[in-house]
């Protein structure tokens, strides 16, 4: 290795493996404190759906052990499971009610694998409120770098959240477990030669977002417990010949796994959402918004909207034309720019009453899509919302925006993020009003913590 | 759908889940029962592997209940776990010792994926023998359809018996379920959508085998478990515009997924591995074998071996020249043809005792691969073995077969799978030579048990 650079895995592993809270600048901390806050929202907002309970259920059966002796909450139900478990289920619930976190640059959702893992094999080894941050911290440097390292040819097929998200869960629980550099290899290996997750689903409404969430946690977690005992993982399973990117990537650019390490702070790019919808129609959506409110247009003004979009927005949301479901709705562009329009807001509890209203739907079948290059070629770094809205008296006007509400640079202040918990939580019943203060006043406190404990110090709900 | 076709994955999901015993031919029951006794034999050979028991163990942790409440047989240990931990560990098992069957046209290795689910959840429900035998059907002909849809593009950079099999575990589970044609689709979007398993740990002597099978057993069950209770999978995983098929293959061919079912039964068509190696390396073992038996060679007499070869051999096995474990010795030509040469078979036994030994090492290393057009073309449907073997003395001979030991045209008898079983288990330990003759025995009447219950009735070891 003296006159050779190592391959770029075992020098993310070797990050990942390495990287300690004190390393870590403030902001970013502060960040990652922000980020598991929004989080627990969305690992609330999961209570009740079907997908995320049909999964619940399962885990429980099994796990043989229904109220066991598990040592990790499930936020939906306050039960405690083995890690493993909880870390399923939470994953499933997190990424349900699409309001979770998510960096642009790799079109990948970190939260919901990182959290799930960094959580439940907290809360089972006692660990402190540092090594919490560290293992989330090395969980979104680590999915972030495989995403965009994947590229724009993977994402057209494969759910990078499920793929990617896989090797982030296995370095977040890899970092719990105090992995070496080797072993943290050896949990990439395990954990990328697992790595799934088909954006074939969406067409059907199907269910498999959740299972894709709650599989690259599961299985993460899984990947980093065997490295730990010493199951040997594949060195190379990122770039290799026969690896991740060989296998589902025609534009795997090695660079991007080791870009800036210990300089650049992915982590704190990432984007909170603000609308309860794919993350492809924000750009849109507050564009929408930015015209309506500078024109002064209520929704009934509008005869057309056309959104001028990235290549992703079109292969992602082109597949749904007439949403059957809520789920669905969210992933359809006429539906989340009719609710903004109306509503000023496209949320959880909008799109439940709302979306397939009739004055919702006439909106809906308004709207279209158009490929545009300057938004292409700027994504996915930056997602730029363009807009070209007709009134019903005739007139056009275009509207632009170059950071939608939620991007670093116009990010969630943490009076919104305490807003969309309880929205979120309110939305699902899983939480009384006031557990959700106690809840979220105790999780910013989460980096100072010397154990973490349970959520629900006071039991069951 | 009047004047429609069937999309081939609904077709093929309707023939999984309306699959009767009584339309299976008599002859394609009995091989089914000889893959079953020569499944356990590879079950068992997997107590004590290092990858195996570390994924055991993994299974009883993240159960959270040690000699709990299961209802299922994990082999290895006699314990009793749940479906889904009985499937995983049964999985791992029974793909470690290189002795369980293989599908050529797929290059798949059905039971490996295939009876830990079949076993698990026919023991959890006290299914029939023929509801056993119909499930086992039912995985084998999917998951060797889907292996020969994802083509050999996809057998490139993953391992079939991984992403293919995932999809045969669901259907052997489905069936078992009693799913509709229509959940049964459910479950197979399920699977898919979590379809895993890349060649790039073959490079490293990594373990990453046991847990691609451990998975595609666990999956496939969870999958199926899921669809059950109401869960939608994309219902066209497999050749849909972002399915499997376009993730994961550039020859995919829909028209293999419904190639003549009912009538040819892909089942009978399945290989017994008669080496304790990549099934690769066979044709080109026996072929040794046949011109060392015409010409009256011993192991001494030859200078070198010339191995005429398919493109497929070359990318499974040419990562490795100096095997540096037992298991990467399984996918080391040269190693195997020095065990046949100098041992006439090499099985566990020879493999254990003797692939690093000196004599060994020096015959491995003047053997070598060449490509061969008349074989490759043949393949996958046929195997054929081709070997140009060099004396000391000078002379230079040819060797052909076209069925390797185990191929269905030249397949094991009872009493051969029976010593199959008493070697592995005896290799292992997991049962004692009077345990082996009563399990084998038992086995042989699967098909008319009325209810399937453990097959250690004396308790744990």
């Amino acid at each position: 290795m003296m006159n050779t650079l190592p391959a770029p895995g075992l020098t993310l592993a070797t990050f990942a493996s390495q990287l300690r809270f004190d390393a870590i600048p403030a902001d970013v901390v502060a960040r990652t404190v922000n980020l598991y806050v929004d989080w627990l929202g969305s690992a609330l907002a999961g209570k009740g759906a079907r997908p995320v309970e049909t999964i619940a259920a399962f885990a429980r059966r099994a796990g043989g052990s229904p109220g066991g002796p598990g040592t990790a909450d499930v936020l939906i139900d306050r039960t405690r499971a083995t890690p493993y478990f909880a870390a399923m289920v939470n994953g499933a619930a997190s990424h349900f009610a699409e309001q979770d976190d998510v960096h642009n640059g790799s079109v990948f959702h970190p939260a919901t694998v990182v959290f799930p893992v960094a959580l439940a094999l907290a809360q089972a080894r006692g660990a402190s409120g540092r090594a919490f941050i560290e293992a989330a911290v090395a969980g979104y440097e680590v999915g972030i770098r495989v995403g965009e390292f994947l590229g724009r040819s993977h994402y057209k097929v494969f759910h990078t959240t499920g793929t990617a998200g896989t090797v982030a869960a296995a370095a977040t629980a890899g970092r719990l477990l105090g992995l070496s550099p080797e072993r943290m290899l050896d949990a990439f290996g395990s954990a990328g030669t697992q790595a799934s997750g088909l954006w074939e689903f969406l067409r059907d409404a199907a269910d498999s977002k959740q299972l894709h969430t709650a599989m690259a946690a599961a299985n993460g977690l899984m990947a980093a417990e065997l490295a730990h005992d010493g199951f040997r993982g594949a060195t190379r399973i990122l770039e290799g010949a026969q690896g991740m990117a060989a296998g589902m990537s025609t534009d795997a650019d090695p660079a991007r796994l080791t870009d800036r390490l210990g300089e650049r702070w992915a982590t704190a790019e990432t984007s909170f959402k603000y609308h309860a919808s794919c993350r492809h129609t924000h750009p849109a959506a507050d564009a929408l918004l930015a015209v309506m409110a500078r024109e002064r247009l209520a929704a009934t003004d509008i005869e057309a909207v056309v959104t001028h979009v990235h290549q992703g927005a079109i292969d992602v949301l082109g597949a749904v034309t007439v949403p059957s479901t809520v789920h669905q709705a969210k992933f359809n562009m006429g539906t989340v720019l009719a609710l903004v329009a109306w509503h000023g807001h496209a949320g959880v509890d909008e799109f439940e009453r709302e979306y397939a209203a009739a004055h919702v739907a006439a909106f809906r079948d308004r709207v279209s899509m158009a490929f545009d290059d300057e938004v292409d070629r700027a994504y996915p770094a930056r997602w730029i919302g363009k807009v070209t809205v007709t009134t019903r008296d005739g007139r056009t006007f275009v509207g632009r925006v170059d950071e939608p509400k939620g991007d670093p640079g116009n990010t969630l202040s943490r009076d919104e993020i305490a807003r969309k918990v309880r929205t979120l939580a309110a939305f699902s019943g899983a939480a009384s009003a006031g557990e959700v203060e106690r809840l979220v006043a105790d999780a910013w406190q989460v980096a100072s913590r010397d154990v973490l404990g349970t959520l629900f110090p006071e039991g069951s709900a």
